[in-house]
């Protein structure tokens, strides 16, 4: 059994002292603390009962220290949080490619329409936050500009999301990329996405259910970094930083496969098909 | 010294007998035989010359097996063909994304239009056919479509190139994607990209320059397979496939320059830092 | 009774000697001519039973002096060329505003994707020609760059039709527009059209079959000019130019209903609202 | 001599009692009264010096009971309000299209991004607000709801504006428009329009310096409804609603000036070309 969350956005919750410990965490429960958000207290649940958790909304439920030491403890995988699919998602397939290409960036200016519940929620500016948050972070790890300070040090990043009832259950993004080239040269780059975003999570949901089974049949506890390629904002070791580059996050997912059966690890060096002749 | 072809698109020709050995090649030259275009003459001249040479145009040019065995006898090494700057670019960056999350592909529609003597040339028909060839292989390359039928194996890609004045020395693409998901759902990427190809070529030719000189004073010949991130259709061993995609390029670049450093692979594995705890 | 022709572009006709009176048309009719085509039997048929015909493709068939002629002589309406539907109805909706506006033009580019039988037909090169030949002039007769030769002197103008499968019984047109304006300053407009041909079409055809039984019922006999508003080639009297603008249309086809109903024609002046206070 | 306000959007005002009637105005003058903006004292100076006054902004202004009473008394032309240039202009053009059409409406989705001092100040939410009921009220004339509650009486329509500092002096548009045709099918038409404020603007203020002296050499005053072709919030007589369609703005404009010229009015009717053969 393995349980993942798909409610909608909840409110914005900054990290607090009721999260910081089991032991916080689980008198806060008993008094009803207002900072622990239903879907943390079904992570618990699932936690205690040793079912593996994914999140895939943004809101924080498991990764939090309370619940995090409570895995380990426990022995069970989570991950999370915010299913990676529409317009996050192309900007972390693109975003990595500008950098390869040392494209510089003036500015991304993203805009959604989207016409369901989950848009109708999302207008609410108080989850709106706890979206944006998950949403802008992107490109500020991907691009790394305090490594690249002449292409990245100053680009102007925004995120709009609009509850347009006329798209219903479908969803559009809208991107425009200000790059520049060689001599500071400007170019763009527009991206207009017409998705479905029950469509694009759906399968996500089903490779979790089998994956987060696999962690746990594996011996696997606590953040499963190596599930990042599903998620906005990857839960990550609190030393590190989460990786949002679509393709690292796919060579991680397939290496680590690798790995739990004992295979090599792939480099794409290959040098030897040519140095054998 | 180094020798990278920059010049326009050549006239379509087909591998020819004149083309399979270095003899046959060079009995042609001195009777200025048809289907020896001038971009391999340039070629020969700075093999014979011990000078690493890239082919930017997607000329057959060095990627022959006479100018093979040359640059091999020589200890030469080569690279091409085509700089992947636009359009083709883009679709490196998108089809590798839709193959990681598996969605299937009905269709993939590209038209450009550009304005300087490029776009003329290529208005020529026969001209065309060198750069078609050179951008249609890229999505079977890297969508698999023998591996992944329900996918992958039934879409239908256009490209189309018009010479339109008004463009002048920019150049824009428009993709029209239509992929499907979950339950064949219907869904639709459309990329339009403003760019110049001076621009986006011009720091390709000075990252080659520099990395085929290295090749050389590494002591490496031939076919740089490794340098495949820049080119549209990437040079490989006879019995390899070119890589098209634009992250595995990447990584294998990356882990080549590792490995001339004697540096480790990076794999992305990285459950050290999880076990550890 | 009214007949219209929806059939696909037939291969382009150039105006015959056998077209330019009835007698030759009758005497070629009987010896099979080959400058006959299928649809000018059908509207030969139609007017001489007295059945008012508009021709809704872009092909010739009732627009020969034979069978204006006839027209005239029986007292049949008779309207036409080519349903302005798709691309050509947006391009007739914008430049009318460009002209209004004096922004000048430097190009219009416009590409269609459709997967249709119609679609099909138009990948023939010589049906092909017939469909451009009608998209094509529209621009020309909007913009008169005879009378302003600074915006409309040197504009370029491309259509291209592509058969693509996926895009099924819909129809998807992009247009990339580049204007000029103040200090010739260049600007961009681009218009992406998903539509289906038989949804825009069919109305047409319904308000056609009512006002061309109108025109029979008030009098009015062959060529009905003030149904150029359905028409990407409408047909007028030889020393007039076709209409092209979709309000002047509109303007026109107003008028002339509330002629019919003897009511006073619409000019917008109302300087009274304002000269009577 | 003519007086243009081109200044930057003010904070929304509603009419007060002090606007309502000359006598009244001048009182609020005299006390600094607070809903009296430095815009409409401009107007005031302008009108009691018999200089024409055009408002090529938002604000009420010279749309006041107090003022206009003034232009009246002394004999002065006044036209305004809010120069139509881009997102707007589009939106004039192509709405009266669908209408003439009877394409029904299901939705409308505006978004601009502007980088300049005028995006800045319609970050302001107050200001965005002037500038909100000036764009949004432009759909509801064309299409008449009223009149048309299949097509028209349902549909959703938003306006956004965003400061985004890339966009420089440029301004860009992106128009997301939801139809729906024959059987309610629904079709989409998206619009970018990447265009610079200034350069749209200019011309207009060139026009309407000319314009507003020739009213007052032929003796108009008050109320110039001709000019509304240069406005997106067109001032008329109170008991009329602002025409907002563009190409009956054109025929008024240019019916106005063939009236001020003893010229016959153009109807477009033209039947006497058919009847005279």
């Amino acid at each position: 059994m393995v349980m993942l969350w798909c409610g909608s956005t909840e409110v914005l919750t900054e990290l607090d002292d009721v999260h910081k410990t089991l032991h916080s965490f689980e008198e806060g429960l008993k008094h009803d603390h207002p900072a622990i958000t239903p879907s943390m207290i079904y992570a618990y649940a699932s936690l205690m009962s040793g079912v593996p958790f994914g999140n895939g909304a943004p809101n924080l439920t498991v990764d939090i220290p309370a619940l995090l030491e409570l895995a380990t403890d426990r022995g069970v995988p989570v991950c999370g949080k915010d299913f990676k699919t529409g317009q996050t998602l192309m900007k972390t397939i693109i975003a990595p490619a500008l950098k390869a290409r040392q494209l510089g960036l003036h500015g991304w200016f993203s805009t959604n329409i989207l016409g369901n519940r989950d848009g109708d929620v999302l207008h609410d500016p108080d989850s709106f936050r706890t979206k944006e948050r998950s949403k802008l972070s992107v490109l500020e790890y991907i691009l790394q500009p305090e490594l690249n300070d002449d292409l990245y040090g100053q680009y102007e990043h925004q995120v709009h999301i609009h509850y347009y009832k006329p798209r219903g259950d479908n969803k559009e993004g809208w991107d425009n990329i200000d790059i520049f080239g060689w001599l500071d040269y400007p170019m763009q780059i527009k991206v207009n996405f017409l998705c479905r975003d029950s469509i694009l999570a759906a399968p996500l949901v089903l490779d979790l259910v089998l994956f987060l089974d696999l962690a746990q049949r594996s011996g696997l506890s606590g953040i499963q970094e190596w599930l990042s390629f599903y998620f906005k904002s990857p839960m990550c070791a609190p030393f590190l930083y989460p990786e949002h580059d679509l393709f690292i996050q796919l060579t991680k997912l397939k290496n680590t496969l690798r790995y739990l059966r004992g295979e090599e690890q792939i480099t794409h060096l290959g040098l030897e098909y040519y140095q054998q002749r």
